[in-house]
C-alpha cells in the first residue's frame, strides 16, 4: 500500500539522504562482526561508577533538575564550562556567549537555522563529517569543498574559491572545520593555517564553525590554539561535546560565540526542543563538579593512545602496505587510509562477508564526488584482540581484491 | 558594536519570534512573584526518590546506556510504550511505527522537516500552543486558523476554509490539534468532532498531528478515543510525552504513526541531534519497568485535581466574576479566562507590579490577531496558598483596570 504521505512530503524529502553510518549501526551490531565503522567510544572507557555517583544530584536536587530548564542551559554547568574552557578559549566567557545543546550536532543545526537560506554556500573540508553535512544539506546549503593534505584543510585554496563564488553572486556564509584530529582524516590544522583561515573569514565575511569534539583527546605533542582564541572579531562559533571526553549517551554539548548569534540560536532552540535534557545536563555538571572530568580524562586519553598504537601495529602486521597510505593521528578516533586500486564499496562487501566493517570513504564527500579508494577506520571501539583479528580479516579482503 | 553576523543572517531570522513564555521564565523566577504563567508541573509532584531509584540503570547497564543509541529510540523503552499505549492507540504498535523524541516539541519539528515547504498551510486551533506554532512559523508554514468554543475546535468550519485555500492553489498539509485538555483552552474535543476531523482529513488529504501531553492527566469523566485509534488510513501522527506524567526535565517524548512518515522523521533526526539522550531514555524506561509510572500517575492526577479545585475556588473568591467567562477543565494544566473590557497586556503590567504573573492571551494566536482580552492561567505550579494569594492580587489588578 502506498502511503498517504507520499503526496504530502515537502521538497526536502526529495533528496533526503540517510546517514550511512547511522544505517550501518544495525549491521555492525550483528554478532561476530568486528566494527571499525561507527565513531563510538569504548564502553570499557566509560566512567560508569563515577557517573552513577553523579546521578546523586537527582536525589539532592530533584525538584530543580526534573523541571523544565531555561533554553540557554543549566546555569551551574555553564559556570563550570566557563572556567574549564577558559585556557582553550583564551578568556573566561560570559554566560550569554554560551549555549548548552543536544550534543554538538545540534550546534550546526541551530547555526544553519540562523544563517542558511537555500543555495547558500558552506566551505567544507573534503572529506568531512557526514552527520553535519547531511543536516546542512537538509537546510538547503550547498558545499564549496576545500581539499585536504596531511596538515588538514589546504586553506590557501580558499580565496580563489570564495572569490569565484562571490563573482557568481553566491553567498559564502560559513566555513565548517574540525581543526583537531579531523573526522575522518585524523589530521590537525597547523597554526599557520589557522591564522590564515581567520584572516580569510575576516576578509570575505564568512563565519567559522570550529567543531572540536576530539580536541581534548590528544595523545602526544602540544595543543594548538583554538580558532576561537585566535579571532578578535567574533566570527568563530566553537562547538564542544561531552561525547568523547565522558559519554555520548548523555547527548550534552555546548557552543561559544558572539552573544548575538548565540541569542538567535537560542530562540530557534526554543522551538526545536525547548531545552536540552536538564536531568542529563545536571548529571554531567555533577560529574564535573566532583572533579571526575579532570581525574578521568587522562585515563581515557591513555586508553585510546594504546588503542591507536594497537591499530597501527595491526595495520602494519596485516595490511598490504605497498598499496596503502595513511598518517598516524596524534589524537581523536580515526585512521584514514588511502588505497591504490581498491574500490571501497566492493571492499566493504568482501570485508563484511569476512565479519569486519569500516566506513567507505565516499560517505564523507559532501558533494558525493570522491573517496572511492579511501576508508575510515575507528580504533576506539574494538578491543586490541578484536583489532588484530579484524585487521587480519581486512588484510585478507584487500588481498583478495588486489589479486 | 554591531555584530559581524548581522550581514549573514538568513531569511528565517527576519521574522524570528522569541517565545513569550520562555522569555518570561526569567521574570517569573524573581523572588516573591507568584506565577500562573509557564505550564510547569509542581516540583512537589515529582517522584524524586523513585526516579533516583531508576537511575540505578546507569550502574547496571552503564556500558550500554552511556553509548550512542539508535536514532529510532531505546528499544526497551519502545517495547514498554508499545504495551502501555495499546489501550489508547487501539492496538499494539510495531517498532517502526514509533520514534522516541526530545520531548513532544521535537515531533512537530521533525514533522515540519518532512512535510512543510514555505507557505504551506497548517490548520490550527485558535488559540493554540505557541511553542509549536513558533517552530512551524520558522519552518515557513502559514496558519489556517479554526476558532474554538467550549467543546474545542469548531471542525464544521474546516471544509469551507480548506476548499477556499485549495481553490487559491495553496496546500493544506497538516492539522495540529490538542484534543485533550487543550493548551491554552483546557477544552476537550467531543467524540463527534473527532470523527468529523478524521473524515475531513481523509476527504481533503491532510495529515493530523494529535499532540497529547495532557491526555493521561484526567481528573474526572471517561477518556475519549484518540484520533489515532479512530483513523483507519494512517493519517494521524500521535505525540506523547513524559513531561506531564513524570517530569519535563527528562525531555523524553515519543510519536506514533505510519511507518513511512516515522522513517522520514527518523532520517531528519539523524542530522538534528543523532538520538535522544540515551541516559535519559534509559532512566525513564527503568522508572516504567519498575512499575512507578502506573503507581505514581494516580498521585499526580489526584494532586492536580486538588490544585484545579483550589484555583477554581480562589477565582470565584477573588476575581470580578461579572466581567469573566471560563470553563472548568476536566484535566490538564490550564484555565482560559475571557475578560470583558480588560486588555491583557495592560493587565499583565499591573499584575506583575503586584507580584503575580500569567500569560497574555494574544501570545497564543498563531496569526497574532486576537486574544487581547484573554489570559491563560496554569494551576499546577503554585501551591494552594500561593494560588489564593495570587488570585487576590490578580483580582485587585483586574478591579483597578475596570475602575
Amino acid at each position: 500500500m502506498s502511503s498517504f504521505f507520499q503526496g504530502l512530503y515537502g521538497e526536502r524529502v526529495k533528496d533526503l539522504r540517510p546517514s550511512p553510518i547511522r544505517e550501518m549501526l544495525h549491521l555492525v551490531r550483528r554478532p561476530g562482526i568486528i566494527s571499525f565503522a561507527g565513531g563510538m567510544p569504548d564502553p570499557e572507557a566509560f566512567p560508569v561508577e563515577l557517573f552513577y555517583q553523579a546521578a546523586g544530584i537527582i536525589k539532592s536536587q530533584g525538584k530543580d533538575v526534573l523541571q523544565y530548564g531555561t533554553t540557554e542551559g543549566y546555569a551551574p554547568l555553564k559556570d563550570f564550562l566557563i572556567q574549564w574552557t577558559a585556557p582553550r578559549m583564551g578568556r573566561k566567557l560570559e554566560h550569554d556567549e554560551m549555549l548548552i545543546t543536544a550534543g554538538s550536532s545540534q550546534v550546526s543545526d541551530l547555526l544553519c537555522w540562523a544563517l542558511i537560506d537555500k543555495d547558500d554556500l558552506i566551505l567544507m573540508e573534503e572529506p568531512s563529517f557526514l552527520g553535519v553535512f547531511l543536516n546542512m544539506h537538509n537546510h538547503g546549503a550547498k558545499f564549496l569543498t576545500v581539499p585536504c593534505d596531511d596538515e588538514g584543510m589546504m586553506v590557501d585554496l580558499i580565496p580563489e574559491k570564495v572569490e569565484r563564488a562571490q563573482r557568481e553572486g553566491k553567498k559564502v556564509k560559513l566555513c565548517y572545520t574540525i581543526a583537531n584530529f579531523h573526522n575522518p582524516l585524523g589530521t590537525t590544522l597547523s597554526l599557520e593555517r589557522r591564522r590564515k583561515l581567520i584572516e580569510y573569514a575576516h576578509r570575505y565575511g564568512f563565519a567559522i564553525m570550529e567543531d572540536d569534539p576530539y580536541g581534548y583527546v590528544r595523545f602526544e605533542g602540544e595543543h594548538l590554539p583554538t580558532l576561537f582564541s585566535l579571532d578578535d572579531r567574533g566570527v568563530v562559533i566553537y562547538a564542544g561535546s561531552f561525547s568523547k571526553i565522558l559519554a555520548p549517551g548523555t547527548r550534552v554539548g555546548w557552543c561559544c560565540g558572539h552573544k548575538d548569534i548565540i541569542r538567535k540560536m537560542a530562540i530557534f532552540k526554543q522551538g526545536v526542543d525547548v531545552c536540552t535534557s536538564l536531568v542529563a545536563q545536571a548529571m554531567v555538571y555533577e560529574y564535573c563538579r566532583l572533579g571526575h572530568l579532570d581525574s578521568f580524562l587522562p585515563k581515557i586519553i591513555d586508553h585510546y593512545r594504546k588503542k591507536r598504537d594497537a591499530m597501527e601495529d595491526a595495520m602494519r602486521r596485516h595490511l598490504p602496505l605497498e598499496k596503502l597510505h595513511w598518517v598516524k593521528p596524534q589524537g581523536g578516533y580515526f585512521y584514514w587510509v588511502k588505497m591504490d586500486g581498491i574500490d571501497c564499496d566492493r571492499l566493504f562487501q568482501v570485508a563484511v562477508d569476512k565479519q569486519v566493517a569500516f566506513v567507505p570513504g565516499k560517505a564523507f564527500y559532501p558533494n558525493r564526488d570522491g573517496g572511492d579508494q579511501e576508508i575510515r577506520l575507528c580504533y576506539t571501539f574494538a578491543s586490541p584482540e578484536q583489532t588484530d583479528q579484524g585487521m587480519r580479516r581486512l588484510g585478507e579482503a584487500m588481498r583478495e581484491m588486489i589479486r
